[in-house]
């Protein structure tokens, strides 16, 4: 039993639909521009610049239902909603053929941004976590089970603030599946239960401000939403 | 208690000097290009660029001692001594007159870094984290209490690769203090206790390969020394 010098820090932990036991979350595992129109609205050709890689830390993890408190230093919050990929089971150089059998479950996610931190950061060739790494930015619903969605690779995926639809795609548009996402990472990392991956987000991003109900979902995952106070 | 769907990971921390216990690390804070030599050698004008912020896993964290694989997709793996700041208490918008309060004591890192994978995200406008936030990148040596170290604000830095000095300037040529680092973080995030900064690293950067011995110090907190196999 490790003893420490100060309290430690809670095991940041995610929602299972259907139980009161929680996922416990390691690493946030992040792909950036892994939709084409999304890609394209960012000013990107997806044909020529393969998606990437960037993390949050754990505890960003906040669930649905959150209220979450405008960001410091931003003019420009930007919501994006992106299909989560929960993993029970680690390793290296995975191959895809394999890599669904790492899979503990699926969620939605949104991937908070302080955009106008994340695009000067681009701009001036700096790192992104100032833009994407802040305090709650990565709220999520309740992981589903396998058994409850098996390996959804298609279906709607949509958010809507106040109502009004902003993101409407389908997991089908995805430039890296699920599968090969998993594989990519475990070339470069060791993988690890409880390591979670947020897919990437669709086309349609924009701005939100106090006082926004914003609601999202995925066919077949569930649906998840959040409040800007 | 929260149960858990699977086992939850160990939680990341880092031993103590004096004591069995150990501190418990919730989040990586790193600062980029602290010393105006070295942002010269990264081809930057600190005299126009501030530094500024980037994260690692807390798992990264590696004791000093540590045998290091060198990581995949790399061919350019290189070391970066720093001062390590770990902090007991948390807060926003801590002033720099009492954000010294806040830390618990001292320590001595290198940053490891992919660096071709970091220059390549760099110029292409991407996140850093593929060449900054990979397994065991944060290997640092035994925190020390206040009480043997007082606020060090002054004091060489090394490094050296098998015996041959690589790094070698004084704390004091830090551009932002730790002070400033403390009360600029807590603007943007709010700061807990077990989050742990790595303050930047001083010129003379560069590539180590298997067989390496790498050793590193700071007057008055300490040795660090890793091998990369």
């Amino acid at each position: 039993m490790t003893e420490y010098v100060i309290t430690p820090p809670a095991i940041a932990s995610l929602a299972v639909a259907g139980t009161s036991a929680r996922f416990p979350v390691r690493r946030i595992f992040c792909v950036g521009r892994n939709y084409a129109a999304h890609a394209r609205e960012m000013g990107r050709d997806p044909d020529r610049e393969p998606p990437f890689f960037f993390m949050k830390p754990a505890d960003a993890v906040v669930d649905t239902g959150a209220a979450i408190a405008y960001p410091p230093e931003t003019k420009n919050f930007h919501y994006e909603i992106e299909l989560v990929v929960a993993l029970s089971k680690g390793g290296t150089d995975i191959a895809p053929e394999q890599a669904l059998d790492h899979v503990y479950g699926y969620g939605i996610g949104i991937d908070l941004t302080r955009r106008d931190l994340q695009l000067a950061a681009r701009d001036l060739g700096r790192p992104w976590d100032w833009g994407k790494s802040f305090d709650h930015s990565a709220p999520i619903a309740p992981l589903q089970k396998l058994a409850q969605t098996g390996h959804p690779a298609q279906g709607r995926i949509w958010l809507a603030v106040n109502g009004v639809t902003k993101q409407d795609a389908d997991l089908s548009e995805l430039i890296w599946n699920v599968p090969e996402i998993i594989s990519t990472i475990s070339r470069s990392m060791k993988l690890a239960p409880g390591d979670i991956i947020m897919t990437g987000t669709p086309a349609g991003v924009g701005p939100i401000v106090r006082g926004d109900h914003v609601t999202g979902g995925i066919a077949g995952v569930g649906e998840i939403e959040i409040r800007v106070v």
